[in-house]
């Protein structure tokens, strides 16, 4: 995934951060907010990749499909990129007041031990109804306590999805400058939040986050 | 408790309580506190019938599987049993400091619209590591605010699995008789409340739990 | 207060509302927000009256203040204002993503055996930035598990005190039509559920809330 | 960071913990923790240090009192006290599942503008009833998002005050070792994120936490 063959390169020099979608509907606004930020990574992050992990073959959790210490092939799979990864991407949608049910799913398989999610940074978005998703994501942090996870605090992003103007097509894609705007500002935060944590110099760019509000969309 | 003297007695004498386990694994404690439940009230408190509804077939909720208005035949099947419920028991596992995913996932597909969940009491004891399941229970509280469930204050019951003495039989059987009583309490409260929110008089065994101290066994 | 002279009169005919703000400044859109529902009340709502309880004098908690279980004179007048009212209105600003410390100052001054505060039916409405202050909400329901509150679930409302269209005057007075209807159904709710619980019919035009959206203004 | 012999002693050699009790009474077991931290560093952490900030003059939080940006005096010198720390510890009694109402107001007052909490790595201990304490903690981890405040995931420390063994002496002094020797490890942990978060090596006693099980004794 990085580097690779030069000989004097840095052994890891491309953050690579596994996205998560708690949304499986084919056009999802969550999904495509994932996509947007891979996108923008390409476009206008050095240093950082977006990696969208599929949840939707994940079996509902039951530790009696674990056999022998082994887990599922899905599982196995699913595990594997959460292990690889140096930091994530959680787009949740707000289902209920709390976290998606594949979303928490999702979270439970990658916590089986060992935990595949320890001592990484991460940032959370939402796209939703209401009040664009909020509730889901302070859940979603309580559970990062017990995951080990340390998740940036600003920007936050709560998108509300039918509200004007409009900022997904019908396909999900991201399709609102501001939102791509603050959308950037949010992975640049997690990228200086993840190389803070590896004890490695940020880029000039990356604020800590300070005077950024949360935004509404 | 009504019933009694009259010829042509109530349609609807019992309280059907749909309980519902977060742990799909074989020998789970939750599971095992529904069966002591469903025990508890065969024996001792008449008017109240608790029913194990099952939620490990139903699929990861996806509303792309809701075609012309109609659900996959495993969510038909659970909606309706959640409809015809007159009080909820939730039986829920803390994974990872929140609800776990079966469990969730569940509790949003009885939410596609129309809600089956609303107007109806409810009750949530725990079995779990740590604190008992503390954790998953507000959460699962918070869900219901924009589900419009009614539960009971008190008691409530946060059973250390793993704790002396031991509570469960290898099969997950509860065989604690102190948690036992204190399960009792419980579906007498949530059938006070039931009936309160009915409008019907709750029999003379039933507190208002004013005095009930949360439960940690 | 009420009823009195009559000589067949029931013995309480009218609901009496402890309202409560959190903001203890002289302009604050919360406590316009409770002066608003008073009004409403008095206009419009038979049998249910708003009186706002002051919570400015209280001390910080401190239990050394309890001597010979009795309490210090501001709390001691705080308590039986709690105590004498029927059901409990809670005008909520959102400090920090939490209840205000003010207002968690007086609901634990509450809470003191004997509590205060016990199996009474309540509701919460916000003026806040942001969300509109919904994450002191939850915070507050959490609060209401141990005290005993039974909150309504719908309508909720959420006033984005700072967004067009202007809600409040510059003495916090809410001027704004559609979160006054919103607030009148709010009231409506409240006293439905309070005369559930007490077993007595609810008026006609008493919804239960089931078809109520939360309302974000 | 600690010591070392070189002579040109880099500027700031020690952290300078501030810690916060949400518990106002004299013999109070939170603040008892707070005098057994203290204690710990003076003893085996070099280059970390806490200081006991008080919150007992606070007034209770109402904007109107601050004049032409200034705030009354006292709020002042907590303020200048918070601003001045390079990390926190609070030691936060559980009041009605959340936080007290005297350290939620001391958390207010800080916040306000311009915020004197950013940026800063913090840990949450607690002595309570029932389960340690644990419900306030995540309560304050939401407030800390909006405050910027980086808490530590691992060790939790939940004490549970009136549990056997006895770890409390009537002026509520620390006297369990086995407590003791968790607040030990949460220090160095706190100093470990401390230190992270500002770039620098951590000594090596200090473990990332990872393996570290929630305490609740």
């Amino acid at each position: 995934m990085e580097a690779s063959t030069a000989e004097a390169a840095p052994a890891k020099t491309v953050l690579r951060v596994a996205a998560i979608s708690g949304s499986l509907r084919r056009a999802s606004a969550n999904t495509g907010l994932i996509r947007a930020a891979a996108e923008i990574c390409k476009e206008s992050i050095p240093g950082m990749q977006v990696d969208h992990v599929d949840i939707s073959e994940l079996p509902l959790l039951n530790t009696d499909l674990e056999v022998d210490g082994g887990f599922p092939p899905a599982v196995e799979a699913f595990r594997a990129n959460i292990r690889a990864a140096d930091c994530f991407l959680f787009a949740s949608p707000e289902y209920n007041y709390s976290i998606s049910g594949p979303l928490k799913n999702a979270l439970d398989w990658g916590s089986r031990p060992p935990n595949c999610w320890g001592d990484r940074a991460a940032a959370i978005l939402s796209a939703s109804g209401g009040s664009g998703g909020s509730r889901s994501q302070y859940h979603i942090r309580q559970v990062g306590v017990f995951l080990d996870i340390h998740f940036i605090n600003k920007p936050e992003i709560f998108t509300r999805a039918h509200m004007p103007p409009k900022k997904f097509d019908d396909d999900g894609n991201l399709i609102d400058p501001e939102t791509k705007e603050h959308l950037r500002k949010m992975l640049l935060s997690l990228q200086a939040l993840a190389l803070r944590l590896q004890g490695k110099p940020a880029s000039s760019e990356q604020g800590n986050g300070e005077s950024m509000l949360p935004f509404m969309s």
